[in-house]
């Protein structure tokens, strides 16, 4: 972690910070008011540079990430180094896996970036264990956030084992425009390789492919679409 | 369900019935006695033969299984019928994926079918469900469960992505052993990523994998070959 990033203790506003934590951590009424003290006191607020890695690798149990602003990116790599996007996490959202070891069934381990210029909360790993072993409402919120993970994994796991490839990345750019509104995407076919658990040359040729259709037009590091109902088509949504 | 399986009430042993559940659910004993009396009313034993589907498609919420004897396999289904296994559950295991109606965060749906003969208890759905609402030891209990599942799903996902990597990386070691003549190679997992292609995680996960097969001893900064033969096998050589 980048801990040059991490504001000073005096900078933080308790109040705020009880407000977000209380939004956030649905056990939060179910805490005594040591308990949230003790909370309040180990959370501190980070920043992470788009594409910075916040969690993978020996950085083990860095705590519970509560997103304040950005989004995170969690992934596997694969047999050749690979990236393989398993899910994606936005404001509001609560990372648990990042701090796996108050997880007592998780026997594995993921890669978590920052998918954009991002904003935590990161709650201490030790304290929130230690309180998750005496509070039965916290521990239940772990394996259920868990859980929720679980089917986003599952998802991903069926797109990339059986949807064929031209759906699959016609469902990508559909949700990448979804996402922003604009009909354009500033990726390059590296990244988006990276997003779909593909390899580049695979992701170009499709493109092309697309292109020679009139579904796409294709410019240095972006990608602008033409056709959306023809990408909902290939999807199978129409 | 095939329901000629399923024994008649009176057949069932109350008491034999409800040492099988302490046994496997650990919430037995947070359970007012009314509650264990549900429970024990509401589970049947059900056998299946080798093969046999239990849960899937349309079957949707079967309930809690407690599997006896034999074991299950769980897996998922392409459009054109591929299977892709997820996990095995045997004697002891508890199966909660074939009662997702109880888990409001699991959005996904799997097979099951019978991995031999097999003799299951069964909790009925809707009485664990009303259960499991009002009492969070059982809600927890589930997700933990649920939890311990998506630990085998990503590691099968792994196996998946990172299939015959085992071989590429065998056929690596035997490549630098043949070349030198010596048993031993000097080199750190990530000069052998870049050698072969891939990433220092996935290296030194497979060569600590062949390590605790005897295949190889690992040192600071380099590797000894112990078993070649095994080595060749997994190439694919003999």
């Amino acid at each position: 972690m980048n801990w040059s990033w991490v504001m000073s203790l005096h900078e933080i506003n308790k109040e705020a910070l009880e407000i977000e934590l209380e939004k956030s951590l649905t056990f939060w009424e179910d805490l005594s008011s040591n308990d949230k003290t003790r909370i309040i006191d180990n959370t501190y607020p980070v920043k992470y540079k788009k594409g910075e890695s916040i969690h993978g690798g020996d950085s083990d149990c860095i705590g519970i990430l509560l997103i304040q602003t950005g989004g995170l990116r969690t992934y596997i790599l694969s047999e050749d180094g690979r990236e393989v996007t398993l899910y994606r996490l936005t404001p509001g959202d609560v990372c648990v896996l990042s701090s796996s070891c108050v997880l007592s069934n998780i026997t594995f381990d993921v890669h978590i970036d920052a998918d954009f210029d991002s904003e935590l909360l990161i709650i201490n790993s030790d304290v929130y264990s230690d309180l998750a072993a005496n509070n039965l409402y916290i521990e239940n919120f772990t394996n259920k956030e868990a859980v929720a993970r679980f089917s986003d994994v599952m998802w991903a796991m069926q797109q990339i084992l059986f949807m064929s490839f031209d759906k699959r990345l016609a469902s990508f750019l559909l949700d990448e425009i979804s996402r922003d509104g604009s009909l354009e995407i500033h990726m390059t076919h590296d990244q988006i390789a990276k997003y779909v658990g593909s390899a580049r040359e695979v992701v170009s040729r499709m493109l092309k492919y697309f292109a020679s259709e009139g579904i796409v037009t294709l410019q240095r590091g972006g990608i602008t679409i033409l056709d959306k109902a023809r990408l909902r088509q290939i999807v199978g949504l129409i």
